[in-house]
């Protein structure tokens, strides 16, 4: 991929994609399986991430699943299947892509809501994971059950960020015993931001448009400092964020926030 | 501020203090305004904070606000409208300055109670964060809404202690949307240590004096270590505690609890 | 203990053990007492858990108390007054036996299911801040009673464990004040996985064995990967677990899984 990518004609070959209102919005789209993971869906998916940072007209993304589950994961026959035949390179490079997809939608500057329902599990845990936000439904089931098929927990980022989602000790358990953990404990865990009884890709969609229409610039800079300070200390952490948010006291966004409180309007941001 | 702070005699001019059986009682005091923030204001509490490392007397710090709410953070008028007018040199001056008070209130080993109450917004939501521990009412309206005004969320270090305190995910709810945080969110996210129905500045009073009443050469080194362990990895956070409660150990107070036990007495601790 | 440990033959002096089905079973057994710790018997589980990292015929341990409660900690009269005697050498020399012994929990590759009920207090609550899983009765009382004392809550770990597991709000309450965290508030907080009505060293020995006939090996490598990753940002964790991950799908448990699944049987995990 060396030209930019252009939301608007955008037309990926492993998911659906659609773009209006700054929002682009990523369907993973093989609902008779559930949605799984292959090797090229995971590679297509690494490169929209890396390609939306110079995506500008880009300001929030939403995740979704086709047909009421979000995503089976790495699929047992397509992925697995071989990866039980390759040599210790091959695997490494496997895991490196798939951690490359994670570390992708970590960089992007732009919030990522993940829209979750019925199967959230394996490899579409772990993106649910690594998204900004996540709506469910009662129906969600999400598990880490990398166990479930004689693996570690530690897969793309899992053992360092589930932890800091949901705490040490739960994150813990997910991780050892794969087993599921119910919509209604992800909201009480803090892993779900909120459970919707109707339309879950609605509601996320409603969600990214709020945000669009905030500074999205501003976004940008509170989704690099949630990352960049992950293991800094708190001095460090302050002097970090005195200098990013000095930055955004330079944007015109700032001022239009001013100018429409003075003028008892509400503000309008155009994301500089 | 040359001279060492005098509890007995310190007259700040833009909050109120008192001090009493080694509890300081900070009082933000413009009710009329719910007790916003200007520059003279940040810079009179940086100046304590940083002032308290050095008085022993201090034990124990309660911050409150005055008539029905804790702070509605930077004042609009007096903070907002100027910094729209700044060059990037003074913008960093001012975010350095607000850091600052945060560095300052976890810095200096007295531990901190927040009594918050209705509304607890912007720089106030910070000062609530960057305290020890958090009382707060049923009416405690929190809000991290620096994105309200074309900000970004990091502001004075809430992207890496906000997630520490209530997890990754419903932090970065909190500063991407500025969306208020309900007081029973608050408690059940572990934010608020507390919900009290009757009077939260009595009840914050009576646990600074419970703390005043321990052995509190040993709080303030259970505060420094909360953060100086922040970020550095077990076992090393291990050695730094061994260090630490062997220093601990060879206090009196350690003495006085082992005699009052053996004795089946209450102790009675000096703070040395 | 130069010869490697025998879980078959070990016969510590200081604490029950048992060995079945690869499950070693710890029980602190001074159940008049309510299970304090000693000198000897700090030293004496810091030497099984390190000599652990080389039992590989040992999948998994539970930790639990004899007579209806966990631990009562370092015993007043045992330890507390002797240390009131010592000097800083002889104090630092005890406080890291005690660190090493949280250290040696960490780094051993079985993960540790506590059987809490009961007290569970100071170096108890220590030891099941250090487990990986913890399981618990309604009537388990967990309380980080140093400052009680007159010591600092930093102990073996606690001022950067415990935040990772119930949130930096809510251990520093529990650090500061000493106060009993009930068993509803542990399990609602996250320190506890589950609240187990009936016999919870029963349940934990289920949970055990359910572990013990999973990926052995793997499961070492997620717990390596949960206090490795501790303190690294975002990407380098992500490098870790892909190599880590890399080395779990050349196990043959990783094959037996994928052949389970082909043949739609159960797969029987060896460890390997």
């Amino acid at each position: 991929m060396t030209a930019r990518l252009n939301p608007q004609t955008y037309a990926p070959q492993h998911f659906l994609w659609e773009f209006a209102g700054g929002v682009g919005t990523v369907t993973l789209n093989r609902p008779e399986r559930k949605n799984p993971l292959t090797f090229a869906s995971y590679a297509e998916l690494r490169d929209l991430f890396r390609e939306l940072t110079y995506a500008r007209e880009v300001k929030v993304i939403v995740i979704a699943g086709a047909g009421g589950n979000f995503s089976s994961g790495g699929d047992v026959f397509e992925i697995i299947g071989p990866l039980t035949e390759m040599a210790i390179p091959e695997l490494l490079a496997f895991t490196r892509m798939t951690g490359d997809l994670v570390k992708a939608m970590r960089a992007c500057p732009q919030p990522i809501v993940a829209a979750l329902d019925g199967i959230c599990v394996g490899a579409g845990a772990i993106m649910a994971m690594a998204s900004d936000l996540r709506l469910a439904t009662p129906r969600t089931k999400t598990a880490f059950l990398f166990t479930r098929v004689g693996l570690a927990g530690c897969d793309m980022g899992a053992c360092a960020i589930l932890p800091r989602i949901i705490g040490q000790g739960r994150a813990s358990e997910l991780l050892y015993t794969g087993r599921v953990m119910s919509a209604e404990e992800g909201e009480r865990w803090g892993f779900h931001n909120r459970l919707v009884d109707g339309e879950v890709v609605a509601e996320a969609a409603q969600l990214a448009a709020d945000l669009a229409a905030g500074p999205t610039f501003a976004h940008g800079i509170t989704k690099t400092q949630l990352s960049a300070e992950w293991n800094v200390g708190i001095e460090t952490a302050i002097e970090m964020e005195a200098q990013a948010q000095a930055i955004c006291m330079a944007t015109k966004d700032f001022r239009r926030a001013f100018e429409a409180f003075a003028d008892k309007r509400t503000p309008v941001f155009e994301g500089d």
